[in-house]
């Protein structure tokens, strides 16, 4: 029997998430925005309910078994935590900081039962999971290098708000970086253990954004990652976001190897053997998928659709709505991979600050709540 | 009148140009090759009166007006500056170091009513002639980024030789980034003053190379060039080689920037203005240049092509054979530009082995030949 769903969050991915979960049955029972006004416009709109702007109201409400929360980062920990702490499944976007990632991580440790699933829809999408299992079977040999690139319109709200800082989790790093970190610690099964970046800010005003506010959130960011192997030198990620170029929407992951090649452009798995002349197409876009949002590309968008199916498998077979398998639901990132994920952009934030390699080291204790403290007496003393 | 020409060189490259430079009229007299035999076969089939393998037999020969120098980096120099010794103009590719590169320039500038050019040919090509051009009027705006990319087949020689080598100039940075360092300046009109890289050499053993012999060269090579503009915070020059794709020829160079972007893809020229919905294509192949060579890349085939077109409207003006005109080559990279693409690429080479940014900066003298000496003793104490 599949759970009760509360959906926390108005924006572009909450408005196409409600449809797809209607769609494969499940019931929205509630909907939650940061204004009362947002979510009563939403909610009419998706035929939801109940709406509030408080969330106790939705995380409490009896009919919520599944909580999806899909709000601004540094929201993110205190409903998801909270939401684990009531008895309830969540499945969230990332959140602002590796320490929020850890109290999430704590949490869902805590709560083993309860379904903890970050949002990276890019893992569902049928490219990337054929792309994966061509990967374990050797079709490319040895993986040697993966080289991704995203090309779109800026990332940018309409207003000024957290996707144009830095601090609150906004920037093409944060938004879009994050997912190509996970996708390709998936596809590979390797975690980085070095990161080199480049953050550039070239837009830092435009018509909504002026005055003395300026834009602090990256719109161009390159970034390496040194993936670990034992016993051999590893792989090469080279990775290049790039939020300047409207009309575009490029988003292409190759992964090279001493046998061969394989490309997922768009939503399309494409494969070259070092043996052969051409590249040859492996998986065709099956899409039918409503139509593209304007702010979503069609990789998110399709993996959304797909890890929606996957949460309706993962709960169906149960007769008591909150039970849920792991089979279909097994290759989604945990919080563990969020807090990995984190850990990255802000190593890839430090080394271009620094122009230095910085090593990925996972936090496995919560850091001491005086140590920021500590490290502003310190800068204030130099 | 055309000048006679000689050629040093039995390679790909010499191989096409000289049928090239015969059908835009050149007379070449001479051939040089490292083993007589190669110089007598490659002669023989090219309809060449005139071949050895002592150079002093080219560059003294009386018809010879013009040297064109295509053999192993490492012999470059000595030839070249011997050539403009001899009152000899000199087309001729990369030099294996900054100080062979320092010699070379030193040479030009005290003969400079000699024609002393580095063949890099990319800066020939009508595609990127018409980039800059658009460059120039402000078609992009404001110029952010560039993105590089080239990919394709391995660039070892069927033997062991100076292509394996490192130290001898073989590698994707110095065989072909080299190229596309030349090709950012001309386009941008700015050089790089910060430089980070890291190389791979993924394939160290193949069936030809074996033993205990290994390839140093790179087969993979990423960099990233911070150019210099004043008042700005500059370009982001991002390159990627990668020459473990059998079967591949990509050679794409994208320039963004405020207002648009311009892609050559291949021989091919694309642009997109930021309020356009997509790509047009500003200049087509027009093709035409005989069948694609194994070994060489259709920019640099076609490239190759327009350079020795340059060079006859340069020579044909003049009754005197040796004389020649700025305009038709004007843009054709000096000796200088040699040695600035030559530092860049040490700068990228010393980044990949430190970690860190690297400085650019240019040899206004020639270092004291006992320093490395010096470094190498400094280095023993350590």
């Amino acid at each position: 029997m599949l759970p009760g769903v509360g959906v926390f969050g108005t924006g572009s991915t909450a408005r196409v998430l409600v449809p797809l979960l209607q769609a494969e049955g499940f019931e929205v029972h509630a909907l939650w925005g940061q204004s009362e006004e947002e979510a009563c416009g939403l909610a009419k709109e998706l035929s939801i309910p109940f709406h509030t702007s408080r969330s106790d109201d939705v995380l409490l409400h009896q009919d919520v078994d599944l909580v999806c929360i899909y709000i601004p980062p540094s929201m993110t920990r205190q409903i998801a935590v909270k939401a684990l702490g009531i008895g309830k499944n969540v499945v969230c976007e990332k959140a602002a900081t590796a320490i929020d990632s850890f109290k999430m991580v704590t949490a869902a440790r805590y709560y083993p039962q309860l379904l903890s699933m970050m949002g990276n829809t890019l893992r569902f999408l049928p490219a990337f999971v054929a792309m994966r299992q061509l990967l374990v079977e050797g079709y490319v040999g040895d993986i040697q290098v993966c080289d991704v690139r995203v090309y779109g319109p800026s990332l940018l709200d309409q207003s000024y708000g957290w996707t144009s800082e830095e601090l609150m989790g906004g920037g093409g790093l944060h938004i879009v970086g994050s997912t190509i970190i996970d996708l390709l610690s998936y596809l590979t099964g390797h975690r980085a253990h070095r990161v080199h970046g480049l953050l550039r800010t070239f837009v830092e005003q435009n018509n909504l954004i002026r005055g003395i506010r300026r834009v602090t959130s990256d719109d161009f960011c390159f970034f390496q990652m040194l993936m670990s192997r034992t016993g051999s030198s590893g792989v090469c990620c080279t990775v290049t976001l790039n939020f300047n170029m409207p009309g575009s929407f490029v988003h292409e992951v190759m992964v090279v190897g001493s046998a061969g090649r394989l490309i997922v452009r768009g939503t399309e798995l494409y494969g070259q053997r070092n043996e052969s002349k051409c590249e040859e197409l492996l998986l065709a876009d099956i899409s039918g998928v409503g139509p593209e949002v304007k702010e979503m590309s069609l990789p998110h968008l399709q993996g959304l659709s797909s890890m929606v199916k996957a949460l309706r498998q993962s709960f169906q077979a149960h007769e008591e709505r909150r039970l849920w398998s792991q089979g279909p639901v097994a290759s989604a990132p945990t919080f563990e991979d969020g807090l990995y994920v984190q850990t990255v952009v802000e190593a890839v934030k430090r080394s271009s600050i620094s122009g230095e390699w910085v090593c990925v080291e996972i936090m496995s204790q919560e850091p001491d709540p005086n140590q920021n403290l500590c490290e502003a007496l310190q800068r204030n003393k130099n």
